[in-house]
Protein backbone atom coordinates (compact mmCIF):
# COMPACT_ATOMS: atom_id res chain seq x y z
CA UNK A 1 0.00 0.00 0.00
CA UNK A 2 2.83 2.46 -0.93
CA UNK A 3 5.92 4.14 1.00
CA UNK A 4 6.49 3.73 4.31
CA UNK A 5 7.27 6.72 6.70
CA UNK A 6 9.74 6.95 9.64
CA UNK A 7 6.98 5.66 12.09
CA UNK A 8 5.99 2.45 9.75
CA UNK A 9 9.77 1.87 8.81
CA UNK A 10 10.28 2.19 12.85
CA UNK A 11 7.76 -0.06 13.44
CA UNK A 12 9.08 -2.74 10.56
CA UNK A 13 12.39 -3.17 12.09
CA UNK A 14 11.41 -3.66 15.52
CA UNK A 15 11.32 -7.37 14.68
CA UNK A 16 15.03 -7.54 13.37
CA UNK A 17 16.24 -9.22 16.48
CA UNK A 18 20.00 -9.19 15.39
CA UNK A 19 19.98 -5.17 14.52
CA UNK A 20 18.67 -5.21 18.47
CA UNK A 21 21.09 -7.72 19.94
CA UNK A 22 23.94 -5.58 18.94
CA UNK A 23 22.20 -2.33 19.91
CA UNK A 24 22.08 -0.87 16.22
CA UNK A 25 18.80 1.30 16.27
CA UNK A 26 16.76 2.86 13.03
CA UNK A 27 16.54 6.80 13.47
CA UNK A 28 14.93 7.79 10.43
CA UNK A 29 14.00 6.40 6.92
CA UNK A 30 11.43 6.71 4.30
CA UNK A 31 11.81 8.08 0.47
CA UNK A 32 14.83 5.65 -0.20
CA UNK A 33 16.87 7.15 2.52
CA UNK A 34 17.66 5.27 5.69
CA UNK A 35 19.31 6.26 9.03
CA UNK A 36 20.71 4.03 11.65
CA UNK A 37 23.19 4.51 14.73
CA UNK A 38 25.09 2.10 17.15
CA UNK A 39 26.64 3.64 20.58
CA UNK A 40 29.94 1.73 20.93
CA UNK A 41 30.46 -0.90 24.42
CA UNK A 42 33.40 -2.92 24.30
CA UNK A 43 31.56 -5.65 23.05
CA UNK A 44 31.86 -4.22 19.83
CA UNK A 45 35.53 -4.37 19.47
CA UNK A 46 37.87 -6.77 17.98
CA UNK A 47 41.22 -7.83 19.72
CA UNK A 48 42.87 -4.38 18.00
CA UNK A 49 40.28 -2.30 20.73
CA UNK A 50 38.40 -0.98 17.87
CA UNK A 51 35.13 -1.36 16.35
CA UNK A 52 34.74 -4.98 14.60
CA UNK A 53 34.42 -4.72 10.99
CA UNK A 54 31.32 -6.85 11.18
CA UNK A 55 29.95 -4.38 13.43
CA UNK A 56 30.51 -1.86 10.95
CA UNK A 57 28.63 -3.60 8.41
CA UNK A 58 26.12 -4.27 10.19
CA UNK A 59 25.17 -0.73 11.18
CA UNK A 60 25.48 0.31 6.99
CA UNK A 61 23.46 -2.71 6.18
CA UNK A 62 20.96 -1.74 8.80
CA UNK A 63 20.17 1.81 7.28
CA UNK A 64 20.45 0.00 4.03
CA UNK A 65 17.71 -1.91 4.77
CA UNK A 66 15.51 0.49 5.95
CA UNK A 67 16.33 2.36 2.54
CA UNK A 68 15.44 -0.52 -0.04
CA UNK A 69 12.14 -0.89 2.08
CA UNK A 70 10.74 2.13 2.12
CA UNK A 71 9.03 2.26 -0.77
CA UNK A 72 6.74 -0.44 0.70
CA UNK A 73 7.85 -3.60 -1.65
CA UNK A 74 9.37 -6.19 0.65
CA UNK A 75 12.92 -5.51 -0.61
CA UNK A 76 15.50 -8.30 -0.46
CA UNK A 77 19.42 -7.50 -0.39
CA UNK A 78 21.43 -9.16 -3.71
CA UNK A 79 25.31 -8.20 -2.44
CA UNK A 80 26.87 -5.08 -0.66
CA UNK A 81 30.91 -3.88 -0.43
CA UNK A 82 32.36 -2.13 1.95
CA UNK A 83 35.63 0.17 2.24
CA UNK A 84 36.87 0.13 6.01
CA UNK A 85 38.72 3.60 5.79
CA UNK A 86 39.53 4.35 9.20
CA UNK A 87 38.89 2.54 12.93
CA UNK A 88 36.01 3.65 15.07
CA UNK A 89 37.05 3.83 18.45
CA UNK A 90 34.40 5.89 21.22
CA UNK A 91 31.06 7.21 21.02
CA UNK A 92 28.33 7.03 18.10
CA UNK A 93 28.45 5.38 15.07
CA UNK A 94 26.08 6.54 12.50
CA UNK A 95 25.25 5.22 8.85
CA UNK A 96 23.45 6.97 6.38
CA UNK A 97 22.24 5.13 3.07
CA UNK A 98 20.97 6.91 0.19
CA UNK A 99 19.37 5.71 -2.83
CA UNK A 100 21.53 5.79 -5.87
CA UNK A 101 19.23 4.10 -8.67
CA UNK A 102 15.69 2.59 -8.41
CA UNK A 103 13.97 0.44 -11.30
CA UNK A 104 10.91 -2.13 -10.64
CA UNK A 105 13.23 -5.07 -9.64
CA UNK A 106 16.46 -3.62 -8.77
CA UNK A 107 17.79 -0.87 -6.44
CA UNK A 108 21.66 0.10 -5.37
CA UNK A 109 22.46 2.63 -2.23
CA UNK A 110 25.31 4.13 -0.92
CA UNK A 111 25.68 3.79 2.83
CA UNK A 112 28.62 6.81 4.94
CA UNK A 113 29.53 5.76 7.87
CA UNK A 114 30.67 8.70 9.83
CA UNK A 115 31.65 9.36 14.03
CA UNK A 116 31.02 11.57 16.26
CA UNK A 117 33.44 13.88 14.75
CA UNK A 118 31.67 13.79 11.36
CA UNK A 119 34.80 11.58 9.62
CA UNK A 120 33.96 8.94 7.10
CA UNK A 121 34.51 5.27 8.46
CA UNK A 122 33.43 3.19 6.03
CA UNK A 123 31.45 3.36 2.62
CA UNK A 124 29.32 0.34 1.77
CA UNK A 125 27.51 0.13 -1.49
CA UNK A 126 24.03 -2.68 -1.70
CA UNK A 127 22.21 -3.47 -4.45
CA UNK A 128 18.59 -5.01 -3.69
CA UNK A 129 15.90 -6.92 -5.20
CA UNK A 130 12.36 -6.06 -5.14
CA UNK A 131 9.57 -8.22 -4.93
CA UNK A 132 6.11 -6.98 -6.21
CA UNK A 133 4.71 -8.15 -2.84
CA UNK A 134 4.19 -5.05 -0.41
CA UNK A 135 4.61 -4.71 3.60
CA UNK A 136 1.38 -5.33 4.97
CA UNK A 137 1.58 -3.74 8.58
CA UNK A 138 -1.47 -3.41 10.22
CA UNK B 1 57.93 -14.22 14.47
CA UNK B 2 56.24 -15.87 11.90
CA UNK B 3 53.48 -18.61 11.10
CA UNK B 4 50.53 -18.78 13.52
CA UNK B 5 49.27 -22.04 13.89
CA UNK B 6 45.35 -23.10 14.79
CA UNK B 7 46.12 -22.60 18.91
CA UNK B 8 47.72 -19.30 18.81
CA UNK B 9 45.11 -18.13 16.42
CA UNK B 10 42.47 -19.14 18.69
CA UNK B 11 43.93 -17.41 21.53
CA UNK B 12 45.03 -14.87 19.34
CA UNK B 13 41.11 -14.23 17.95
CA UNK B 14 40.02 -14.74 22.17
CA UNK B 15 39.65 -10.97 22.49
CA UNK B 16 37.42 -10.29 19.28
CA UNK B 17 34.55 -9.47 21.82
CA UNK B 18 32.05 -9.00 18.97
CA UNK B 19 32.65 -12.06 17.26
CA UNK B 20 32.29 -13.89 20.94
CA UNK B 21 29.33 -11.46 21.47
CA UNK B 22 27.37 -12.62 18.59
CA UNK B 23 28.85 -16.72 19.37
CA UNK B 24 31.00 -16.70 16.32
CA UNK B 25 33.96 -18.88 17.20
CA UNK B 26 36.83 -19.84 15.37
CA UNK B 27 37.47 -23.23 14.48
CA UNK B 28 40.58 -23.80 12.39
CA UNK B 29 43.38 -21.90 10.75
CA UNK B 30 46.92 -21.79 9.63
CA UNK B 31 48.64 -21.47 6.20
CA UNK B 32 46.43 -18.60 4.36
CA UNK B 33 43.12 -20.74 5.99
CA UNK B 34 40.64 -19.61 8.65
CA UNK B 35 37.04 -21.27 9.50
CA UNK B 36 34.64 -19.97 11.76
CA UNK B 37 30.73 -21.33 12.91
CA UNK B 38 27.56 -19.44 14.35
CA UNK B 39 25.29 -21.89 16.02
CA UNK B 40 21.96 -19.98 14.85
CA UNK B 41 19.61 -18.94 17.87
CA UNK B 42 16.85 -15.72 17.64
CA UNK B 43 18.99 -13.28 18.21
CA UNK B 44 20.73 -13.65 14.82
CA UNK B 45 17.43 -13.60 12.98
CA UNK B 46 15.89 -10.20 11.22
CA UNK B 47 12.05 -9.17 10.65
CA UNK B 48 11.81 -12.06 7.97
CA UNK B 49 13.03 -14.21 10.15
CA UNK B 50 16.05 -15.32 8.68
CA UNK B 51 19.81 -15.43 9.32
CA UNK B 52 20.66 -11.10 9.53
CA UNK B 53 22.99 -9.98 6.80
CA UNK B 54 24.89 -8.40 9.16
CA UNK B 55 25.14 -11.97 10.98
CA UNK B 56 26.15 -13.80 7.85
CA UNK B 57 28.66 -11.45 6.62
CA UNK B 58 30.68 -10.68 10.59
CA UNK B 59 30.91 -14.97 10.32
CA UNK B 60 32.87 -14.59 6.99
CA UNK B 61 34.50 -11.62 7.81
CA UNK B 62 35.94 -13.78 11.18
CA UNK B 63 37.03 -16.68 8.69
CA UNK B 64 39.11 -14.11 6.70
CA UNK B 65 40.22 -12.32 9.90
CA UNK B 66 41.89 -15.61 10.78
CA UNK B 67 43.20 -16.55 7.01
CA UNK B 68 44.75 -12.97 6.61
CA UNK B 69 46.57 -12.85 10.40
CA UNK B 70 47.47 -16.44 9.82
CA UNK B 71 51.26 -15.91 8.58
CA UNK B 72 51.98 -13.92 11.56
CA UNK B 73 52.33 -10.56 10.03
CA UNK B 74 49.48 -8.15 11.34
CA UNK B 75 46.52 -7.67 8.79
CA UNK B 76 43.94 -5.13 8.14
CA UNK B 77 40.84 -5.74 6.35
CA UNK B 78 40.99 -3.17 3.17
CA UNK B 79 37.18 -4.03 1.44
CA UNK B 80 35.08 -7.18 1.72
CA UNK B 81 32.24 -7.75 -0.57
CA UNK B 82 29.16 -10.11 0.15
CA UNK B 83 26.80 -11.75 -1.93
CA UNK B 84 23.84 -13.56 -0.37
CA UNK B 85 22.52 -16.43 -2.41
CA UNK B 86 20.41 -18.42 0.14
CA UNK B 87 18.85 -17.57 3.21
CA UNK B 88 20.27 -18.69 6.74
CA UNK B 89 17.26 -20.30 8.82
CA UNK B 90 18.14 -23.11 11.66
CA UNK B 91 21.40 -25.24 12.77
CA UNK B 92 25.07 -24.35 12.50
CA UNK B 93 26.72 -21.80 9.82
CA UNK B 94 30.17 -22.26 8.67
CA UNK B 95 32.36 -20.09 7.03
CA UNK B 96 35.89 -21.25 5.47
CA UNK B 97 38.28 -19.06 4.35
CA UNK B 98 41.09 -19.41 1.68
CA UNK B 99 43.76 -17.48 0.14
CA UNK B 100 43.75 -16.21 -3.63
CA UNK B 101 46.68 -14.20 -3.38
CA UNK B 102 49.24 -13.17 -1.20
CA UNK B 103 52.21 -10.47 -1.63
CA UNK B 104 53.83 -8.68 0.68
CA UNK B 105 51.36 -6.32 1.14
CA UNK B 106 48.47 -7.32 -0.47
CA UNK B 107 46.63 -10.53 0.22
CA UNK B 108 43.21 -11.53 -1.04
CA UNK B 109 40.68 -14.12 0.13
CA UNK B 110 37.51 -16.11 -0.81
CA UNK B 111 35.28 -17.33 2.07
CA UNK B 112 32.31 -19.84 1.56
CA UNK B 113 29.10 -19.80 3.96
CA UNK B 114 27.39 -23.14 4.22
CA UNK B 115 24.45 -24.85 6.48
CA UNK B 116 24.27 -27.74 7.76
CA UNK B 117 23.48 -29.34 4.12
CA UNK B 118 26.44 -28.44 2.99
CA UNK B 119 24.44 -25.61 1.14
CA UNK B 120 26.13 -22.35 -0.03
CA UNK B 121 24.65 -19.74 2.01
CA UNK B 122 26.60 -16.85 0.81
CA UNK B 123 30.48 -15.90 -1.38
CA UNK B 124 32.56 -13.26 0.53
CA UNK B 125 35.62 -11.95 -0.87
CA UNK B 126 37.95 -9.95 0.85
CA UNK B 127 41.25 -7.50 0.78
CA UNK B 128 43.82 -7.36 3.35
CA UNK B 129 46.71 -4.94 4.17
CA UNK B 130 49.59 -6.55 5.81
CA UNK B 131 51.73 -4.64 8.05
CA UNK B 132 55.57 -5.18 8.71
CA UNK B 133 54.42 -5.62 12.28
CA UNK B 134 54.38 -9.08 13.49
CA UNK B 135 51.85 -10.92 16.67
CA UNK B 136 53.64 -11.22 19.52
CA UNK B 137 51.50 -13.33 21.83
CA UNK B 138 53.67 -14.01 24.67
CA UNK C 1 13.53 -21.86 -26.57
CA UNK C 2 16.39 -23.61 -23.69
CA UNK C 3 19.73 -23.66 -23.14
CA UNK C 4 22.15 -22.57 -25.59
CA UNK C 5 25.16 -24.55 -26.55
CA UNK C 6 28.43 -23.64 -27.58
CA UNK C 7 27.53 -22.95 -31.43
CA UNK C 8 24.84 -20.95 -30.80
CA UNK C 9 26.56 -18.57 -28.06
CA UNK C 10 29.17 -17.83 -30.82
CA UNK C 11 26.85 -17.16 -33.17
CA UNK C 12 25.36 -14.61 -30.34
CA UNK C 13 28.41 -13.25 -29.34
CA UNK C 14 29.34 -12.91 -32.88
CA UNK C 15 27.42 -9.29 -32.07
CA UNK C 16 29.08 -8.04 -29.75
CA UNK C 17 31.38 -5.22 -31.42
CA UNK C 18 33.63 -3.94 -28.45
CA UNK C 19 35.04 -7.65 -27.53
CA UNK C 20 35.81 -8.31 -31.48
CA UNK C 21 37.13 -4.47 -31.38
CA UNK C 22 39.74 -5.36 -29.06
CA UNK C 23 40.36 -9.15 -30.16
CA UNK C 24 38.52 -11.00 -27.35
CA UNK C 25 37.32 -14.28 -28.31
CA UNK C 26 34.61 -16.69 -27.08
CA UNK C 27 36.17 -20.04 -27.27
CA UNK C 28 33.59 -22.04 -25.16
CA UNK C 29 30.28 -21.76 -23.44
CA UNK C 30 26.92 -23.75 -22.21
CA UNK C 31 25.04 -24.84 -18.64
CA UNK C 32 26.35 -21.63 -16.92
CA UNK C 33 29.56 -21.61 -18.45
CA UNK C 34 31.53 -19.27 -20.44
CA UNK C 35 35.22 -19.52 -21.64
CA UNK C 36 36.95 -15.95 -23.97
CA UNK C 37 40.78 -15.64 -24.72
CA UNK C 38 42.71 -12.49 -25.53
CA UNK C 39 46.15 -12.23 -27.43
CA UNK C 40 48.05 -9.46 -26.00
CA UNK C 41 49.07 -6.73 -28.59
CA UNK C 42 50.69 -3.28 -28.05
CA UNK C 43 47.47 -1.82 -28.51
CA UNK C 44 46.36 -3.56 -25.20
CA UNK C 45 48.99 -2.00 -22.74
CA UNK C 46 48.46 0.79 -20.80
CA UNK C 47 51.62 3.42 -19.90
CA UNK C 48 53.51 0.63 -17.31
CA UNK C 49 53.99 -1.72 -20.41
CA UNK C 50 51.24 -4.02 -18.57
CA UNK C 51 47.76 -5.19 -19.67
CA UNK C 52 45.15 -2.10 -18.92
CA UNK C 53 43.20 -2.86 -16.06
CA UNK C 54 40.15 -2.28 -18.51
CA UNK C 55 41.03 -4.42 -21.19
CA UNK C 56 41.43 -7.31 -18.36
CA UNK C 57 38.04 -6.76 -17.28
CA UNK C 58 36.19 -6.73 -20.69
CA UNK C 59 38.11 -10.22 -21.14
CA UNK C 60 36.31 -11.37 -17.55
CA UNK C 61 32.97 -9.44 -18.69
CA UNK C 62 33.10 -11.24 -21.92
CA UNK C 63 33.20 -14.85 -20.43
CA UNK C 64 30.50 -13.62 -17.61
CA UNK C 65 28.33 -12.69 -20.60
CA UNK C 66 28.33 -16.13 -22.63
CA UNK C 67 27.75 -17.89 -18.79
CA UNK C 68 24.84 -16.20 -17.76
CA UNK C 69 23.45 -16.00 -21.22
CA UNK C 70 23.85 -19.84 -21.28
CA UNK C 71 20.39 -20.79 -20.09
CA UNK C 72 18.56 -19.27 -22.98
CA UNK C 73 17.27 -15.97 -20.91
CA UNK C 74 18.49 -13.17 -22.02
CA UNK C 75 20.79 -11.92 -18.88
CA UNK C 76 22.39 -8.19 -18.25
CA UNK C 77 25.05 -7.45 -15.90
CA UNK C 78 23.99 -5.88 -12.77
CA UNK C 79 27.07 -5.78 -10.76
CA UNK C 80 30.83 -7.09 -10.95
CA UNK C 81 33.82 -6.71 -9.22
CA UNK C 82 37.47 -7.59 -10.03
CA UNK C 83 40.91 -8.20 -7.95
CA UNK C 84 44.13 -7.19 -10.30
CA UNK C 85 46.48 -9.60 -8.66
CA UNK C 86 49.40 -9.96 -11.34
CA UNK C 87 50.14 -7.69 -14.19
CA UNK C 88 49.63 -9.81 -17.56
CA UNK C 89 52.62 -9.11 -19.94
CA UNK C 90 52.84 -11.20 -23.36
CA UNK C 91 50.96 -13.82 -24.87
CA UNK C 92 47.25 -15.19 -24.45
CA UNK C 93 44.91 -14.20 -21.96
CA UNK C 94 42.19 -17.04 -20.76
CA UNK C 95 38.87 -16.15 -18.87
CA UNK C 96 36.54 -18.64 -17.39
CA UNK C 97 33.45 -18.16 -15.54
CA UNK C 98 31.77 -20.51 -13.59
CA UNK C 99 27.82 -20.10 -12.18
CA UNK C 100 27.94 -20.26 -8.28
CA UNK C 101 24.17 -19.36 -7.88
CA UNK C 102 21.19 -19.54 -10.48
CA UNK C 103 17.79 -18.66 -9.68
CA UNK C 104 14.76 -18.00 -11.86
CA UNK C 105 15.86 -14.05 -11.36
CA UNK C 106 19.25 -13.82 -10.18
CA UNK C 107 22.73 -15.22 -10.87
CA UNK C 108 25.93 -15.09 -9.65
CA UNK C 109 29.32 -16.38 -11.38
CA UNK C 110 32.88 -16.18 -10.96
CA UNK C 111 35.46 -15.59 -13.30
CA UNK C 112 39.53 -16.33 -13.27
CA UNK C 113 41.80 -14.49 -15.68
CA UNK C 114 44.93 -16.34 -16.33
CA UNK C 115 47.99 -16.08 -18.84
CA UNK C 116 49.78 -18.81 -20.77
CA UNK C 117 51.88 -20.27 -17.71
CA UNK C 118 48.42 -20.84 -15.95
CA UNK C 119 49.34 -18.06 -13.37
CA UNK C 120 46.27 -15.91 -12.05
CA UNK C 121 45.81 -12.52 -12.74
CA UNK C 122 42.76 -11.71 -12.30
CA UNK C 123 39.09 -12.69 -10.16
CA UNK C 124 36.11 -11.41 -10.93
CA UNK C 125 32.51 -11.68 -9.47
CA UNK C 126 29.21 -10.78 -11.55
CA UNK C 127 25.63 -10.36 -10.68
CA UNK C 128 22.96 -10.99 -13.43
CA UNK C 129 20.16 -10.30 -14.15
CA UNK C 130 17.31 -12.81 -15.97
CA UNK C 131 15.01 -11.89 -18.04
CA UNK C 132 11.90 -13.88 -18.94
CA UNK C 133 12.24 -12.85 -22.80
CA UNK C 134 14.05 -15.99 -24.40
CA UNK C 135 17.13 -15.29 -27.13
CA UNK C 136 15.36 -16.36 -30.73
CA UNK C 137 18.22 -17.21 -32.59
CA UNK C 138 16.78 -17.97 -36.25
CA UNK D 1 58.67 15.12 -7.07
CA UNK D 2 54.93 16.61 -5.83
CA UNK D 3 51.50 16.56 -7.48
CA UNK D 4 50.81 16.32 -10.87
CA UNK D 5 48.71 18.82 -13.06
CA UNK D 6 46.28 17.99 -15.65
CA UNK D 7 48.86 18.95 -18.35
CA UNK D 8 51.62 16.59 -16.83
CA UNK D 9 48.54 13.97 -16.02
CA UNK D 10 47.71 14.16 -20.12
CA UNK D 11 51.31 13.51 -20.84
CA UNK D 12 51.57 10.27 -18.77
CA UNK D 13 48.57 8.63 -19.81
CA UNK D 14 49.37 9.80 -23.52
CA UNK D 15 51.42 6.13 -22.94
CA UNK D 16 47.82 4.64 -22.17
CA UNK D 17 47.81 2.65 -25.47
CA UNK D 18 44.25 0.61 -24.72
CA UNK D 19 42.63 3.93 -23.64
CA UNK D 20 44.03 5.35 -26.79
CA UNK D 21 42.80 2.23 -29.01
CA UNK D 22 39.15 2.65 -27.66
CA UNK D 23 38.81 5.96 -28.03
CA UNK D 24 38.95 7.03 -24.48
CA UNK D 25 40.72 10.53 -23.46
CA UNK D 26 41.57 12.31 -20.05
CA UNK D 27 39.98 15.64 -20.12
CA UNK D 28 40.98 17.16 -16.78
CA UNK D 29 42.48 15.72 -13.23
CA UNK D 30 44.86 16.57 -10.40
CA UNK D 31 44.19 16.86 -6.50
CA UNK D 32 42.61 14.02 -6.29
CA UNK D 33 40.03 14.01 -9.58
CA UNK D 34 40.34 12.64 -12.64
CA UNK D 35 37.66 13.19 -15.67
CA UNK D 36 37.69 11.21 -18.93
CA UNK D 37 35.24 10.94 -21.69
CA UNK D 38 34.23 8.60 -24.71
CA UNK D 39 32.45 9.47 -27.59
CA UNK D 40 30.40 6.13 -28.49
CA UNK D 41 30.94 4.65 -31.99
CA UNK D 42 29.64 1.50 -33.26
CA UNK D 43 32.65 -0.40 -32.38
CA UNK D 44 31.69 0.47 -28.51
CA UNK D 45 28.31 -1.66 -28.67
CA UNK D 46 27.79 -5.11 -27.92
CA UNK D 47 25.10 -7.56 -29.07
CA UNK D 48 22.17 -5.74 -27.49
CA UNK D 49 23.14 -2.58 -29.26
CA UNK D 50 24.18 -0.76 -26.44
CA UNK D 51 27.60 0.31 -24.82
CA UNK D 52 29.62 -2.59 -23.73
CA UNK D 53 29.67 -2.85 -20.29
CA UNK D 54 33.53 -3.41 -20.63
CA UNK D 55 33.95 -0.39 -22.47
CA UNK D 56 32.16 1.52 -20.02
CA UNK D 57 34.52 -0.01 -17.27
CA UNK D 58 37.22 0.85 -18.76
CA UNK D 59 36.30 4.55 -18.89
CA UNK D 60 35.80 5.05 -15.52
CA UNK D 61 39.05 3.07 -14.34
CA UNK D 62 41.15 5.50 -16.67
CA UNK D 63 39.23 8.06 -14.46
CA UNK D 64 40.05 6.38 -11.61
CA UNK D 65 44.11 5.97 -12.63
CA UNK D 66 44.33 9.60 -13.16
CA UNK D 67 42.50 10.61 -9.89
CA UNK D 68 45.09 7.96 -8.00
CA UNK D 69 48.38 8.97 -9.87
CA UNK D 70 47.57 12.58 -9.37
CA UNK D 71 49.36 13.03 -6.09
CA UNK D 72 52.58 12.11 -8.03
CA UNK D 73 53.04 8.52 -6.55
CA UNK D 74 52.66 6.00 -8.55
CA UNK D 75 49.50 4.14 -7.80
CA UNK D 76 48.21 0.79 -9.23
CA UNK D 77 44.40 -0.50 -8.59
CA UNK D 78 44.22 -3.45 -6.32
CA UNK D 79 40.04 -3.93 -6.80
CA UNK D 80 37.15 -2.39 -8.39
CA UNK D 81 33.75 -2.56 -8.73
CA UNK D 82 30.76 -1.44 -10.94
CA UNK D 83 27.23 -1.26 -10.88
CA UNK D 84 25.30 -0.59 -14.66
CA UNK D 85 22.41 1.35 -13.86
CA UNK D 86 21.32 1.92 -17.29
CA UNK D 87 22.07 1.72 -20.99
CA UNK D 88 24.41 3.93 -22.79
CA UNK D 89 23.13 4.62 -25.98
CA UNK D 90 24.96 7.35 -28.34
CA UNK D 91 27.00 10.91 -27.47
CA UNK D 92 29.58 11.22 -25.01
CA UNK D 93 30.07 9.52 -21.81
CA UNK D 94 31.92 11.04 -18.81
CA UNK D 95 33.15 9.66 -16.03
CA UNK D 96 34.50 11.35 -12.87
CA UNK D 97 36.73 10.40 -9.86
CA UNK D 98 36.21 11.98 -6.73
CA UNK D 99 39.19 10.65 -3.78
CA UNK D 100 36.88 9.50 -1.23
CA UNK D 101 40.05 8.44 1.43
CA UNK D 102 43.74 9.00 0.63
CA UNK D 103 46.46 7.69 3.18
CA UNK D 104 50.03 6.94 2.88
CA UNK D 105 49.56 3.27 1.22
CA UNK D 106 46.11 3.00 0.01
CA UNK D 107 43.09 5.50 -1.85
CA UNK D 108 39.33 4.84 -2.46
CA UNK D 109 37.81 6.44 -5.30
CA UNK D 110 33.91 6.88 -6.66
CA UNK D 111 33.60 7.51 -10.26
CA UNK D 112 30.33 8.52 -11.66
CA UNK D 113 29.76 8.16 -15.29
CA UNK D 114 27.32 9.79 -17.06
CA UNK D 115 25.87 10.57 -20.72
CA UNK D 116 25.53 13.54 -22.99
CA UNK D 117 21.63 14.56 -20.68
CA UNK D 118 23.84 14.13 -17.34
CA UNK D 119 21.56 10.92 -16.89
CA UNK D 120 23.92 8.60 -14.27
CA UNK D 121 24.82 5.20 -16.28
CA UNK D 122 27.36 3.78 -14.08
CA UNK D 123 28.71 4.09 -11.09
CA UNK D 124 32.59 2.43 -10.21
CA UNK D 125 34.34 2.16 -6.83
CA UNK D 126 38.03 1.36 -6.77
CA UNK D 127 40.75 0.96 -4.20
CA UNK D 128 43.99 1.85 -5.23
CA UNK D 129 47.70 1.03 -3.85
CA UNK D 130 50.12 4.28 -3.36
CA UNK D 131 54.22 2.95 -4.11
CA UNK D 132 56.74 5.74 -2.51
CA UNK D 133 58.40 5.63 -6.23
CA UNK D 134 57.26 9.30 -7.68
CA UNK D 135 56.63 9.72 -11.43
CA UNK D 136 59.14 11.36 -13.11
CA UNK D 137 57.73 13.13 -16.42
CA UNK D 138 61.35 14.94 -18.01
Amino acid sequence: MGSLDFPALKKLFRNDRFAEFIGAEVVAGGGGMGKARLEIHTHHLNGLGIVQGGAVFTLADLAFAVACNSHGNKAVGLNASINWLRPGLTGVLQAEAREVSCTRRIATYEVLVTDDAGELLATFHGTAYRKDEQWDLN
